[in-house]
């Protein structure tokens, strides 16, 4: 039986690595066979790819390279870590997916959600997740966590001032809305463990 | 007065690098500002991108993951290289181009042509260049060159079988066929200076 394949989205430092480890911890308790993975990245050429597109200054790349970078390196996460892992049985949690991609470059790369979407298709063959957890942090918490990341160094992506992450949010919240059978919202302002409890009770209709 | 953008096609070893030299010199020597490229590469971004592609196994990246890399270096190389010279009224000389990509994908990569093309069209806007020479050689001659070049060590691109290089130069025939009037098709078994000659020729329209 195939795998389930379930994803974590949101802004930067909503806690998305943290509850991905934590899940995975719980799900392998339960005999459930778990590959955590992120994006961009979770193969050897994606994260050969990813340190292109982290590195570097900010208009390293024009929107366009930036979107076919992250294409390819999706690609080559999806045809050797993602679909084996599916097809074997195992379940994928994954640190962002093409929903980061749809939410980064629509917030002000300049990119229709009409092309990323086909460069998905195109690339990864559409593969979509069967669940997508957006971790909402309030605007007062957002920027708590990142003053604190920022104090340890950010990377290409993550060094966005505060109006960037707040339009960031709302692309996220629509992208999610335009879905609901796929996604669910989870407030990431609440302790991690009960983060973790609300994620698991979302996913009880496979676990049963 | 925007510049005239060339591009010299054909399978490995036919004498394109040494036709772009050549051809490079004499514009030159007319008053003519010319960049003379090559693909992959011809940017900073894009000659990052290309060192993936060339180097490491041939089963490195599956075929999308590679018409993917090959777009996204395009582009980068397009926006920051191509159109700015061509704008500032530069002629525009480069070795390989988006006809490569579709040679070489649909003699083995199993890509459509539909598609690359689709990649191109959201990558580099679809640009294609005012005149593209194919250099074709005898399958002796293409025999005889390849020989010598993988005695000096050939890379990931130039290291395939004769059988493989057959099938390449009749897609390339069969591109060219279909849109006669940016083509011309050079003989290059014959000497170096009487190629160029015969690529000037076909120039003169432009050089008056």
């Amino acid at each position: 039986m195939r795998g389930r394949f379930i994803t974590l989205e949101g802004g930067e430092g909503v806690g998305k690595s943290t509850q991905i480890r934590a899940l995975a911890a719980v799900l392998a308790e339960r005999g459930i066979d778990v590959v955590a993975t992120r994006e961009p990245g979770g193969s050897t050429g994606a994260e050969a790819i990813r340190a292109l597109l982290m590195e570097g200054d900010d208009d390293r790349w024009d929107a366009r390279s930036e979107a076919l970078l992250f294409a390819a390196a999706r690609a080559d996460h999806v045809a050797r870590t993602i679909r084996p892992a599916l097809e074997r049985g195992a379940w994928v949690l994954c640190d962002r997916f093409v929903d980061s991609t749809r939410a980064y470059q629509g917030a002000g790369g300049g990119i229709t959600d009409a092309d990323i979407m086909m460069l998905h298709g195109f690339g990864s063959l559409g593969l979509l997740p069967d669940r997508t957890f957006l971790l909402t942090v309030s605007a007062a918490e957002a920027h708590r966590r990142l003053a604190a990341r920022d104090a340890a160094g950010a990377d290409r992506m993550g060094s966005k001032p505060a109006d960037y992450q707040a339009r960031l949010a709302a692309r996220f919240a629509e992208i999610a809305a335009a879905e609901p059978q796929r996604w669910r919202l989870v407030d990431a302002d609440a302790p991690a463990t009960a983060v973790t409890a609300a994620l698991l009770s979302e996913l009880a209709e496979w676990l049963s």
